[in-house]
């Protein structure tokens, strides 16, 4: 039943800083948390990035470790990882970056091994249009999703090739910013029909602790975060997320609207453990016991019945 | 089956200027809104308020009109009725005000008609602490459920009268920030707590274009907003969904916590037709066919289904 899933995006190392503590050269990127998240459903699933010979051996085993297929992972001999430092205001929501250095990204080429080319679902994690499309083109036919997260970065830097690309993908996942950003709309509502225009045929609009919208046509879902006790680090919500949605709809093989929307609230879970801990941490040690009370949790959450008449 | 409701609050004149128009002498106030929005359901309605006399007898007729009773709503000769004029960001969560005019409001003593006295529901809209207890006291026997609706203004200016009625109330409504405010928590999930341990045992956590929460006890239930095409002036929206609130659960005569989830989302049904036009313009034309074809957009918004089970 379950389909193959590639995944690509940046494996880095990150320091994080936010108000609970601080920890210094934490895996995280967004192929690692998506595809971590991803594995949950236990798909078939590889990763095309770009690490350094800094990265450690451990982790690729980790990788492995959850079926996660590394051979579109290269490895660059005397070149370090991506590098990102980051540090948190109070709310959580907003934040600093202190540093990047690219690294190994700076002239990455993707390239899918020829035993990846044939993927049923396609996941592009934020990183530069061009590579994005370097990855679709390589593919032996048109997967059967093909799902986009982007960043305002490339709005800013890059924005015709991340135009074209937003033209070539099913489902494009950004943030509410990036949402106004993209389309010069103040309304999401609006900004969403805009954004759908360009091509998309499905928008997640991600809220960070709001929840997140999911458009199609004139359908609208809203998809709440669980109201957490403590958030202790945000870093890869988004990925989690992204690759929680698509692993989901690989397992299942089902991309109808009715189905997304229980992928949604499947990456809202899988993202709700990512923030309980720095990196991947939590992700790695998460349970189905856990994850099946995460969801009984939002059912709960947003589970109203009304009866519809007009008896008042 | 339905049970009488008495409301107290300002009824005023708003100037208001919002980034798509402005309008001058606007009649609004927090009881105008939640009674007018509390009339939907037919109920019993009082209010007890203050105007001066510049206050247009065609709006005390339109109360009237509504079964809203004004024995209570004091009107001072040769006064002139509470006035606030503020302006809106862009972003239509955040306002200055521009100027306010207490006039009635500052020496306001608020009478509950010996009618009134054995009201079933009380809405004690924002107002200062003092004039809240003041027609709690006034009350025969304590209402069966007692709403508060409060501002940061009073967290800075009248801390210890705050305090005290939070202590007396059923169901305390506020927006995010002031949870934190008031609980010096930044978490909600924290802040709800610490707030409930102050007396409450129902806490509304309000959240603009975000919903609402509805905290009880270790429960949690999550209310997004509809998401809007436009937001055409949010003034009134909490007032209008703190009256749609209690004016459900005073039609129903059921406070138990699955009735109060119905009745938040019956509140910020009404409040989705008050920021649609400028004042109460669109509550007060809005018909039954027009909120049941909302409810089913609150359901089509939010609801999935998901099989809870292990067989990932």
């Amino acid at each position: 039943m379950s389909r193959s899933l590639l995944v690509i995006g940046t494996v880095a190392f990150d320091n994080l800083e936010t108000p609970f503590g601080k920890e210094d050269m934490v895996i995280g990127g967004a192929a690692t948390y998506a595809s971590l998240s991803a594995a949950y459903f236990k798909n078939d699933i590889r990763i095309v990035s770009v690490v350094g010979d800094d990265f450690p051996e451990s982790f690729l085993n980790t990788f492995r470790e959850k079926n996660i297929n590394t051979e579109g992972l290269q490895i660059k001999q005397g070149e370090k990882s991506f590098f990102w430092a980051g540090k948190y205001h109070l709310d959580m929501n907003t934040r600093d970056t202190l540093d990047t250095q690219l690294n190994v990204l700076a002239d990455f080429d993707p390239i899918v091994p020829e035993s990846s080319r044939n993927c049923d679902f396609l996941l592009l994690g934020n990183l530069m249009p061009k590579l994005q499309r370097r990855v679709l083109e390589q593919m032996n036919q048109r997967p059967k999703l093909v799902v986009m997260d982007t960043m305002n970065f490339w709005m800013e830097t890059a924005w015709d090739d991340l135009i074209d690309m937003i033209g070539k993908v099913d489902v494009l996942t950004i943030n509410d910013e990036e949402a106004r950003l993209l389309s010069k709309e103040y309304s999401l509502v609006k900004a969403a029909k805009k954004i759908m225009a360009m091509g998309p045929k499905y928008l997640i609009i991600k809220k960070g602790e709001n929840g997140a919208l999911l458009f199609h046509k004139n359908q609208v879902f809203y998809a709440p975060a669980l109201p957490l006790e403590e958030v202790f680090d945000p870093t890869g919500a988004g990925d989690t997320f992204a690759g929680g949605f698509i692993g989901y709809l690989a397992k299942s093989n089902d991309i109808s609207f009715d189905n997304m929307k229980r992928a949604i609230i499947y990456g809202a879970t899988m993202a709700s453990f990512t923030v309980e801990k720095f990196g991947t941490k939590r992700l790695l040690e998460v349970t189905e016991a856990e994850v099946e009370e995460r969801l009984q949790d939002f059912v709960d959450l947003v589970q109203f019945d009304i009866i519809l008449d007009s008896t008042i």
